[in-house]
């Protein structure tokens, strides 16, 4: 046959937002896996430990005591890699080019309740988790060009820490990843005099396929141009450059979004979802960057279980990231499991 | 202090190859690590194992029969993300663009022995390696444009069979990783009418502090850029653009260098030292090429110890790689450790 079908034929998607290319092998899912198998963690735990760095009034390892904090609490973080004290200096070699940077690290704890995660806390809850990063953006955002608020969930992601946390790492430079989406977007806006992410939401909406969560103000898909298995782009249905413009009623329904994506994802597999999220908006340079919108993305690491994950390694380190299943196909299996989180719905 | 101290000032380096930076955070290896612990193979493996599917003469999955092969035995991979016969279908589309893609994937078992891995090779044995390499580029590079060799090594680099081999994938377009190389040799080739890895070579084999392997032939250094903590490049201090024009001579330099670096590698945490590696040279489009030298990577995920890696999660997946120990510190370490394979000398 010489029709393409995407779910039989090895083709490459471009992801404009980065301008790089991934391998999509679909007919791969087929092979039987004998590789490494990673634990699951089938703790239940308490809703307070005394020794978590991070739960309410326990003491931190350099000494400081955590506020009996009620919803959420930022401290800067004990192993910082960025600091605000680093003297200048810069060399233009070719070949050996280096730039001192400055900055900080924070952590967040989104909830004192050592035992839950995100899906897990009430969208009220999740609001306060989306408020705090909106006041750190505004605080950071006065003194450094890029604030990185991101989360590491789970062992499998380098997360030393069950307890509900994420960390804001600001700097003054834009980190590489940031760089080539502000040279994609600026390209795109200058050639098309349009919003490369407006554009795309708008159209990934009327089609459909790669959706999996939707509200009156935001879409969570598989973007058609995925790497990891179950990766998704949370992305807002209107105009929004940066997460410091966020209305009341925009955080409260993205909370709801995110409650959304993170219940689905633990019920794919029925355990507590690995993945690193993070959100990109415009820099906090004082230029208005109409080329910019807001979003997030999640890169979770599991492709067929609880305990099988996706290795990006070999031909994805030297080459270009490669998939095993198509993002609709993906898509389809979010859309399929309960909405109800299986934790609540197994009694 | 005001002066810059790159083993305590968190900084910035440029990788002109990719043009991408990286985060060096070198005080942040004095913090303690409370996360995921991985196991190690301590497995004594037979040299024969009947249920392998890669030793000679055993069956493999698809009812095909190994040779009963003396050095290496290639052979196309049962489960080929990569396929000949794949139809021609491209769409331009700014947001949803793509090109279905024709290759070919293969296996490359390196010794008949299953118990050993490249290091416990014989110079000669690996240079009969280098030489299957050569071949096949020979053979795949007059059908296809890139020719990927690689080696994933260790079930934490996703490898399901112990047994010593590697992997060749062949495509028509360039990956997203090497056109990106392609496009900073050029510019460097037309902006200094020299050559980037050759001009980098002699500077790093005349300052030293980042080189851990050297012969008359090739250099092994930690590359100042370097984003995995104990990540090296191997480099020609000759001329050569592609595999496919090593002499018999430079094979044989270039089998002693793979065992030096891998034998170091191993000794450094006393382990079988897991790392996915590759090869880049010059396309097979015809072209000379002479912005280009050939050139193999390590990229290890080893950080503390044989059970201790680097995550290279959230802020890495978000913004850029960042790494806790500097380039000069990770030579230093390799450098410092015995040139004879642990299990040799351990008697
Ligand atoms: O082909 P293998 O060894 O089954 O699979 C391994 O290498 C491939 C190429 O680097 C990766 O895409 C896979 O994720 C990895 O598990
Ligand atoms: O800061 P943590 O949680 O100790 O560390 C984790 O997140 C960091 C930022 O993504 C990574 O650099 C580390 O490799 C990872 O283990």
């Amino acid at each position: 046959d010489s029709t393409f079908d995407p779910t039989e034929h090895p083709h490459r998607r471009f992801n404009p937002l980065i301008e790089e290319w991934v391998l999509v092998s679909p007919h791969r899912a087929k092979r039987p896996w004998q590789g490494q198998v990673e634990t699951v963690d089938e703790d239940v735990r308490p809703q307070y430990d005394e020794s978590c760095f991070l739960c309410p009034g326990n003491t931190r390892i350099n000494g400081e005591v955590n506020d009996h904090y009620a919803n959420t609490f930022v401290f800067a973080n004990d192993f910082a890699a960025l600091k605000t004290d680093t003297p200048q200096a810069v060399t233009n070699d070719p070949l050996f080019k280096m730039a001192t940077e400055q900055g900080e690290s924070r952590v967040i704890c989104f909830s004192p309740d050592h035992s839950k995660t995100l899906p897990q806390l009430s969208v009220t809850e999740i609001t306060e988790v989306v408020a705090t990063w909106q006041r750190q953006c505004q605080e950071l955002g006065k003194l450094y060009q890029w604030v990185q608020v991101f989360e590491n969930k789970g062992a499998m992601m380098g997360c030393s820490n069950p307890h509900p946390h994420g960390q804001i790492w600001s700097q003054q430079q834009l980190p590489t990843l940031v760089n080539k989406k502000q040279n994609a977007l600026s390209s795109y806006y200058h050639k098309y005099n349009s919003n490369l992410l407006l554009d795309y939401a708008q159209r990934e909406a009327d089609l459909g396929e790669r959706v999996v969560v939707k509200n009156d103000d935001w879409l969570v898909v598989v973007p058609y141009w995925a790497g990891w298995p179950f990766e998704t782009l949370l992305l807002p249905r209107f105009a929004i450059t940066r997460m410091t413009d966020l209305t009341a009623e925009q955080q409260r329904s993205l909370a709801d979004a995110i409650k959304q994506i993170t219940i689905r994802y633990d019920n794919l597999f029925n355990c507590s979802f690995p993945y690193s999220m993070g959100w990109h908006g415009a820099p906090y340079d004082g230029e208005t960057h109409p080329e910019w919108t807001l979003h997030a993305s999640f890169f979770p690491p599991l492709l067929r279980s609880a305990t099988v994950r996706k290795f990006m390694v070999g031909y994805e380190m030297m080459a270009e990231s490669q998939r095993d299943l198509t993002a609709e196909q993906a898509a389809q299996r979010l859309r399929d499991v309960p909405n109800i989180h299986y934790k609540d719905s197994a009694s």
